[in-house]
C-alpha cells in the first residue's frame, strides 16, 4: 500500500470552504490529486491574511470575485509526506514552508523572472485555486521549501509575509544607511519594517494610529514611530529615502510622499478602495519621485528563510492568536472584533493523532 | 586692449527683460561679469521653450514666480568671443551649445551625480537667474559644449529640448525592440520620440490631438500616430513597455498608463496644471507599473551632440518660425496665435556687424 | 490520417548526424516525439556557427564533449507543419523561428529570469541535446517564435547569432551615445556592431586583422575600423564606454580593455582556447572597469525580431553561401576554405517536394 | 586677531613629512591654507592604512610615486577649529570626520556622481596632496562630516576604510539573504564582512590563514571562517552570491571566483602586485560572472557614520595599537613588525596643551 493510499484510508481531507460572505463550512474531501513533480504537504500552520478577511468578508477583492466555492488559506507551512514520481528533490517528512503562487514558467514574464506577474499563475486562495485552510495539500515541490530547525511551524508560515516586506524593501532599494518611512504598523507595514532593517536601514520610522502595533514596532526594530492619531505626516518628519506605503489610503500616500527626499521612491504595498488615487504629481515630477507598484514577490523565499533562521527577522513574535481549523471562522473574524491582533494563526492538528503521524514520519 | 573689452567698446550687451505679464523690454546692459572658469558667449540661436511662454503669459510657473525683471531662454548656442583666466578648455571661436543649468558641484544630489535636482544650481530663465534672450551671456567652461560643424546654431540650442527627449528615455529604460507611447506631439514630444527611436525602440506610436503636428512626428521617425480627436486611448492601443507622458493631462496619463504591459514604466515629462492628478493605482500594483517623475536632464549633452550629429536626431526640421531679438515678444507670442508651430527660434544677430564679428573671430 | 502520419509516410526524417571528428552522416529517423505543448517544426533554413564548426573539426568545445551521435545546428528557422494537444499558440503553416534552447523552467536560475544559464536546459547540437541539420524538429510552442512576413528564412535563422549580440548590448548597456569598441569582425561581432548602433551608440569601432570583413562590417554600419595587421590595439583608440569582445584572444583583450574610459565595461562574448587568460586588473581597478561575461542570451527573441523586421539589423546580407542538408559536411568546411565567408546556410528543402508542402501548407 | 591667528601663535602645525623609503621626520609648519569654503581643523585620529605603510616602505604604489616630501594619512577625524568666510555649514568645536578625497566636481566623472574617479581629485596622502599626520589639515567644508556623539575619534577616522568595505557591498549589489565570500580578513576584510551583515547577507564567510585575523573576523559578526593555511578554497566552500576579494592574491581570487553561483560577482578590493593577473575566463563566460574593480568610495560617508552610530558597524574594536603623531614610524612600522595587529591609530595630542585647545572651544 502506498503512503498516499495510507493516508487516504486514515484521514480523508478536511477543508474549510468559503461559499459565501461569512459562510465557511468543514467538508471532508479526497486529497488533492499529485502530480508527477508535485508533493503532498500535511498542513501544519496557516496564517490569516487580510486578504483571506477581505474575502471572508466581502466575497471579492477588487476583480477577484469568488463565484465558487473557495478554499482560502496561502501563508502555509507542513509536512511533507508524498512525493510525486519525479518529485526527487523533496522527501517524506521533511518540514516545509509553501511559496503559494505555482506560476506557468513559460509566459514572458515567467521567462523575465517576473514570475509574479505570470499571467497563468495559480494562487492559493485566489479565484479560482483553493487555498491551505485544509489538511492536505499539494504543490510543485519547488515551491516547497525546506524549513531548517530553528524556524517554528508559524515562523515557516510567515515566510509568506514577510516575502511582501522583502519584495518592497528590493523594489525600493533599501541599503546601507537608508531612510525609510513605513506607514501602516499591520503585519505587512511590521514585516516590512523588519525586512528594512535587515537590509541596512539605519532610520527606519513607522506611521499608524494603533498605539498598540505600533509599540510592537517598536519593539521589533523600528527606530520611531510617529502616532498619526494626533497629527499628520509633514515634510518635517523627512527626509526618507524610501516610503513603504503599506495602508492604501490615499490622503496618508500622499503626504508620505512630500516626506521624501529628492530622487526618493515610494512603494505602494498596501491596497487601497479605489482604483485611482490622488497622487502628488507635482511633487513627483520636481523631485523626480519614483512610484513602484508591488504585487505579492518573487524569489523571496530563500532569504525570507535565511534571514528568519538567523534571527534578523523576528516571526513569531507576530502571532498573537491561533484557532484550530475546524475553527477558522472564528480566525477569520479576530481581527474585526480586536484590531490590534497582529497575526492569526490557523493550526492543523496532524491528520489522524499524533502517535499516527509520527508513526509515518518514521517509518518515511 | 582685451577682447572683452574691444566688445565692451563696440557693443553693450543688448537684453531682452520680462518685466510683467506679456511685458517684454529690450534694454542695454553690460556684459555679464567673468568668472575664472567662465567663457563669454555670444548668443546664435535660442530656442523658444513653453516655459518661456508659460513665464511670459503668466508670470510663473508653479512655485517659480518672477518676482524681478528677469531675462528669459535657455536653448541656446553661440560663439565664444572671450575665456576667463583659468577657462582653459574653450577658445575663443569655438561654436558651443550651452547647457544652462550649472549646479553646485558639492551638494549630496550633485555628488551622486544627480546635479538636475541641486538646491543650489543656477539654471537659466528661471528666476532668480537671467536667461539667454541677450547678446551676450558668460557660463562655466565645463557647461559650453564644442558644437561639431555638422551642427547648426539653431540644432545647437535645440540640443536642449532633446536633451529632455533623452532624460526620459533613460530613465524609463528605453532598448532594443522597445514599444513606446508618447502622449503629446509638441517639441517635447517630438524629440522624446525621435530619442527612443534611436535608442533602439522598434514601435513608437504617439498620441495627440493636433493633426499637423501628429504628421510632424510621423514625418520624423514615429511608426504610428493615434489622432485622439477621435476616441481616446486604450488599453487595446498597446501593450506598451514605456509611456513618455509629454501633456501634463490627468485623464490622458491615466488612460495611458492601462496601455502599458505588466512592469511597463511610465515617465511624467509634461507637468500638468495641478499639484496632484487622479492616478490609476489599482493597475499600478495589480501590474508592478513604475511612475518616474523627470525634471530637466542630467550628462545627456555628449549623448544629444553625437545623435544629431550623426543625424540620429533631427533638430533643423522642428524649426517653424525665427525672429530677431528684438522682436522677441512676437516669438514668445507666435505658438499662442499658431499652436501648431513646433519650435520657434529667437536668431540673435552678431554684435556690432557681421565683419566686425568676423575680423574678432579671425583675429582669435 | 492525421497531418504528422501523412507526412510520417510521405518523408521520414532526414538528419545530419555527426559520429566523430569531420565524420558527418546522413540518416532517416522517425519524426522527433511531440509533446502535448511542442510543435512540430519542418526546417527551412539553418545557419553554421562557429560552434558546429568546432564540435566538426575536435568533437568538443571546453566542457562539452561529443561521446554519442549528435545533430548539430541550432540557428534555424522553418514553418510548423504539426502541434501537440496543448499547443494553442500556433498554428500550421506558420513561419517560425526557433529559440534553440529550452530550459526548465523552475529552477532558481529560471525563476530569476537567467534561463540561459538553466543546469537543466536543453539546447539544441549541445550534447546531449540534437540539433536541426535534419528536416523535423520539434520544440515547445513557447520557444517558436512567429515571423513577421518582412524577414526571410535566412533571417530567421540568423535572429540566433543577432541574440548574441543583443544580450551583449544589453549586458554592456549600450545607449544613447555610447561609444563602443568591438574587437572581431566574424558573423558576432558583426551583429553585435549592428545591435549597438541599433541601441543608440554613434561610435562602434570595430577591429580585425581580415579586410574583408571590416569592409563587411563599415558597409553594414560601422563607423570606424581598425587594422590590426598593422598595429596593435592602444588606449588612444578610444577612450570607448563599451568593449564588446569577440574574439577570445587573450592578447586582443587585455589591449582593449586599456582602451576603455573610467567605469567602462567590457564584456566577453568569444571563447578563447583556455580556461584562463591574463587580465589587467590593475586598470580593472584604478579605472572600476566590470568585466562580464555572457553565455548564449534571455529574452532577445522578440527585440530581434522587431529589429530586423524594422530594417534596423541587416542579417540577410551576412550570408556568403547555401548547401542543401545532404552536404551538411560541405557547409561545416567552408569557412576552414574560406574564412573571410561571414555566414554559410544550410538550406533545408521541403519534404517530399515543394508541391506537396504548399499542398500541406495550403491544407492547413 | 582672529581665530587662525590666534592658533598661528600658539601653535604652529606639526607634520610628520615622508622623505624617502622608511625616513619620516617631524617638521613645523605653517598652518595650511584656507579656502572660503574650507574649514581647518585639528586632527585627533589618524588610521594608519596598508597604503600608507607601503608608501613608507616602498616609496611608491604602483603607478603614484613619492617625488616630492609628502605628508601620508587619509583615515581622519579631529574638531573644527576655524571656517572659511563662506563655510556656513560647520562650526568651531565641531568633531569631524574628513573624506579625503576632493575632486574637481565639474568634470564628466564628478557629474555622473563617480567622483573617485575624477581625475583631478586631491586625495590626502597621495602624491602631490599632503594628508594628515599633521597636527592642522584644511578641507572644503562639505568633506568635513559631522561626528555624533555616538562614535570615538578613533570610529570617526575608520569610517574611511569602512566606506571601502560600503563601496564593495553596493558594487556588488549585497542584499537580504546574500551569500558572501570576503577573501583577507585584515582591516578592509574585516569592516567588508561588517558591511555586507548589516546590508542584509546571512552568509558571510571570510577566508585567510592569519588564525587571529580570523577569530577577530567571527568575532565581529563572520558566519564562518575558512583557514587557507591547511587548504585552497574550492567550489564547494560555495556557492556564494558575491566574492569581496581583499587580497590581491591571484590564485585565491581565480579559487574563490570558481566558487560563485552563476551570475555570481567578484568585487576586486585588493590591489595584487601586478598590472596582470590570471583570470579563469572560460568560468566568468560560462556562468556569466561580473567582474568589478573597485577604487577608494563615493557617496559612502553619510551610510557609514550611520551604520557605525547604530551600532552596525564596530570600529573601535579593530584598533589594536596606537602612537602619538610624534612617533608616526613607529606606527608605520607596527605591522611589519606585528602582522596581526588590525589597525594602528596614530593619535595626534591637541594643538599646545589640551586647556588651549578647550579654551579655544569654549570661546567658539
Amino acid at each position: 500500500m502506498t503512503i498516499a493510499a495510507e493516508i487516504a484510508n486514515r484521514s480523508a481531507n478536511l477543508v474549510a470552504v468559503l461559499h459565501g460572505r461569512r459562510d465557511v463550512r468543514l467538508e471532508t474531501r479526497g486529497l488533492p490529486p499529485l502530480g508527477q513533480r508535485d508533493v503532498l504537504v500535511e498542513v501544519r500552520s496557516v496564517g490569516v491574511c487580510g486578504s483571506d478577511v477581505h474575502y471572508y468578508e466581502h466575497g471579492r477583492i477588487g476583480s477577484f470575485v469568488v463565484e465558487q466555492p473557495l478554499v482560502l488559506g496561502h501563508e502555509v507551512s507542513g509536512v511533507v509526506v508524498d512525493c510525486g514520481t519525479q518529485a526527487l528533490k523533496r522527501h517524506v517528512g521533511q518540514r516545509v514552508a509553501l511559496e503559494p503562487g505555482v506560476p506557468c514558467g513559460r509566459c514572458s514574464e515567467c521567462r523575465q523572472g517576473r514570475y509574479n506577474l505570470c499571467g497563468d499563475i495559480r494562487f492559493y486562495g485566489t479565484p479560482p485555486t483553493d487555498g491551505a485552510f485544509a489538511r492536505y495539500v499539494a504543490i510543485h515541490e519547488d515551491y516547497a521549501f525546506p524549513l531548517p530547525d530553528e524556524l517554528s511551524d508559524d515562523a515557516g508560515a510567515l515566510l509568506e509575509p514577510l516575502s511582501v516586506g522583502i519584495w518592497a524593501c528590493r523594489k525600493g532599494g533599501v541599503g546601507l544607511g537608508s531612510r525609510v518611512l513605513v506607514t501602516g504598523a499591520g503585519p505587512i507595514g511590521n514585516l516590512s519594517m523588519q525586512a528594512a532593517r535587515a537590509a541596512g536601514a539605519t532610520t527606519v520610522a513607522v506611521a499608524d494610529v494603533n498605539l498598540e502595533r505600533l509599540d510592537r514596532a517598536a519593539q521589533l526594530g523600528a527606530t520611531r514611530t510617529i502616532d498619526l492619531n494626533e497629527r499628520q505626516l509633514t515634510p518635517e518628519d523627512g527626509p526618507f529615502d524610501l516610503l513603504l506605503e503599506c495602508t492604501g489610503a490615499e490622503s496618508l500616500t500622499g503626504q508620505a510622499i512630500l516626506a521624501l527626499r529628492p530622487a526618493g521612491t515610494a512603494i505602494l504595498v498596501g491596497m487601497g478602495p479605489g482604483l485611482e488615487a490622488r497622487i502628488p504629481v507635482a511633487a513627483l515630477q520636481a523631485r523626480e519621485i519614483t512610484l513602484v507598484g508591488t504585487f505579492r514577490y518573487a524569489n523571496t523565499y530563500p532569504a525570507a528563510i535565511a534571514l528568519a533562521a538567523s534571527g534578523r527577522a523576528d516571526l513569531d513574535r507576530l502571532v498573537d492568536a491561533r484557532f484550530p481549523l475546524e475553527e477558522v471562522d472564528r480566525a477569520l473574524s479576530a481581527n474585526r472584533e480586536n484590531p490590534t491582533l497582529l497575526k492569526v494563526i490557523v493550526d492543523v492538528a496532524p491528520a489522524a493523532s499524533s502517535e499516527g503521524s509520527e508513526h509515518l514520519l518514521r517509518r518515511a
